[in-house]
């Protein structure tokens, strides 16, 4: 029996109305014949409003108080979602993430999923229920509860749908599925049918609005993850392992399959590193104890037994990224700590520029002749990133997207 | 080591102004070298707030669901509590009903406590935190929520401080004791500072701020409840076992020793029901099972084989009971059934009225005396009861609390 695991963000049940809606949806799923498992995030602004009280009441408040005040945002919607289908006449229970067998680490805020026991889940299914699951979170052996970061209600429903072995894992959102590039940014960007796991995975670390953790596991564990509009019926995209030969003819020609783009960076520069083993490990390891995401990392060559280290933390990071940084560059005898904001990513992503080293050129051809300067530059195998100007990520992201064909086919 | 358990109601929390000032009388209670267990209801009017999502999306929500999603409310108080606490620099910890060890049968919405396992509030205790309790809930043997029914968390806090063998459990509310007749009706009513359990639960029974189960069980183990403001510094009133000795001079002169008043009673005759044994369970049973609560039942004497059944509900369950009793009526072939509503309760309640009838004279020639008609009477062997319109309440309170000697005194 087809089993499919859905997941609902925080917009989609932002309100009654919506609830009433998502309830519908799913209980159209079911009505075709499927077991189905609905994982929800918090309604709209909830955690949003749940930290600020937190922060009314405290001026660092303590990780584990905070998990158990922000799951209670998931507690609600589950709950709703699931009288609303008991009203409309569809056997339905909500499971907390305890219940539903979700075991974490004790990483308040930031837990990693060890293990979904899906006993009571799978129970709840065969007694002919639609299960309804408060995502983002998880407990711990003592019976803590945590939760699982910001956005990782979709690691919840792949996380289950992987313990349930189903059929797939549909996330729906408020966007229509996984696009070629920004739509605001860009207008002629289109809608992908597929999307392989690396290259998502490589999408959603640079930008694409998805969890890279959920991609992660869904890769591991081959779960198929669809991802389409809660508001609109247009088909929406899916994630998957073998795409190419499913792929539309236009999007077979491109091998460059998308220009993803982030807001919100910034780098920090410690000049003058005297040049010697462990050198990264010192300055990034206190980074990293502060749970500091650092992405793009450039070293410049050695000159006089010293070296230049720039690397780059969402703008949000920055200053407390600068006191760590401070700090560390006094330890270690480094000279001074330069930092600029206000700058973005612009990646072009896709597995057919695997040993193709001709698309670097045209990116960073694109780039100039566009008048952008280019401030950083990452590669994968299968993508390229450059760190430019906040001010141009919309003339870079439209170039880009041009150069590369991507352009919808008129 | 002193224990003090503390329970602070909605009115103590509503905002994150009074969370500071709760986690504040917390401390000081700590500081003061007692071990403290604070019990909290959830903020302001979260309960109706949620109450109104959930009939937003279901006619008649189910109870599981709905017991989830108000115990909610109680983990955001609850934490925040100890946010603000460890930001004062005090250590402690949160923990829902069911990590507090409150077990329950599986009544949805109106569970009774099966019993509570002290040992993660003991452990926390040991390791020198102040544990701060979500109220209103605990857990059934199969890890489902529940709820202990509307202003449980004095229930909660008691049974607390039952199982740990507390040296008293302190209640926090919007009032500031038990006094001798709501002041709001009788300017003259005095704060009681003592007061023993049978007369605090015929008290709470008949229109006193408390819980009655909450009265119920501090009486069965004996655990002295302490009833003040949450706002005011000022001396509340303790609820304990032998009081004679401690009252105040003009209280012991006093038999007589409150005058509670409830609002919103309504009442429900059936007529000429056939006088044989079952009658009574036959009417009340459906009742019961539909949660309706019947309070004073008065049946007439047997006229030509019939009798009159007449008894009160809450105004707010009046039409649900006539549609049952109204049901019930017919089967059983008794004759019309007649309501009326717009009726209060008003009470004298005093251990010393014991074996006085002259009590209940001098009762029914005040109301007469000020022109108040007895629609219905109830006695205990502490308590008299008279059902009378609900427009002569604040007169019939000011007139016993007169001829009852329980003005102050000047």
């Amino acid at each position: 029996m087809r089993c499919i695991v859905q997941k609902y963000g925080g917009s989609s049940v932002a309100d009654a109305k919506r609830i009433k809606q998502v309830a519908t949806r799913i209980a159209e799923t079911a009505k075709n014949g499927s077991r189905v498992v609905a994982v929800v995030s918090a309604m709209g602004d909830t955690t949003d409003r749940l930290m600020g009280l937190a922060r009314e009441v405290s001026d660092g408040p303590e990780p584990r108080e905070l998990d158990v005040l922000l799951s209670t945002g998931e507690l609600v919607s589950c709950t709703l979602v699931a009288m609303r289908l008991r009203t409309i006449g569809i056997d339905a229970i909500s499971l907390s993430g305890a219940q539903a067998g979700i075991r974490t680490d004790n990483r308040y805020g930031k837990a990693r999923i060890a293990g979904v026991d899906t006993k009571r889940i799978s129970t709840e299914l065969d007694s002919g229920k639609i299960v309804v699951v408060a995502g983002f979170q998880g407990i711990t052996e003592h019976h803590d509860i945590t939760t699982l970061g910001r956005g990782a209600s979709d690691l919840s429903a792949v996380a289950i749908a992987a313990g349930l072995n189903a059929t797939r894992c549909e996330i729906y959102t408020d966007v229509e599925g996984i696009f070629t590039a920004n739509p605001n940014f860009v207008p002629s960007a289109r809608k992908l049918d597929h999307i392989g796991y690396e290259e998502m995975l490589e999408m959603a670390s640079y930008g694409a609005k998805m969890q890279p953790r959920s991609i992660e596991l869904a890769m591991v564990y081959n779960v198929p993850v669809y991802v389409a509009s809660s508001f609109a019926s247009s088909t929406g995209t899916m994630i998957h392992g073998e795409v190419d030969s499913m792929d539309s003819v236009g999007e077979i020609r491109n091998k460059a399959r998308s220009v993803p783009t982030e807001s919100n960076v910034a780098k920090i520069t410690v000049r003058d590193v005297v040049d010697r083993p462990g050198l990264s490990a010192s300055i990034f390891e206190p980074l990293t104890d502060a749970d500091i995401s650092v992405d793009i990392i450039v070293q410049n060559a050695s000159v006089g037994g010293t070296t230049d280290v720039t690397f780059t933390v969402g703008s949000e990071d920055l200053q407390q990224a600068l006191n760590i940084v401070n700090d560390t560059a006094k330890k270690i005898g480094a000279g001074e700590v330069l930092s600029a904001d206000n700058l973005a990513k612009v990646s072009v992503v896709g597995t057919g520029m695997q040993n193709s080293p001709g698309y670097a050129s045209t990116m960073f051809r694109t780039l100039a002749g566009a008048g952008i300067n280019i401030e950083m530059i990452s590669t994968s195998e299968i993508r390229i990133t450059c760190v430019i100007e906040a001010a141009f990520i919309e003339d870079a992201a439209r170039a880009l997207h041009k150069a590369f064909d991507l352009d919808e086919i008129s």
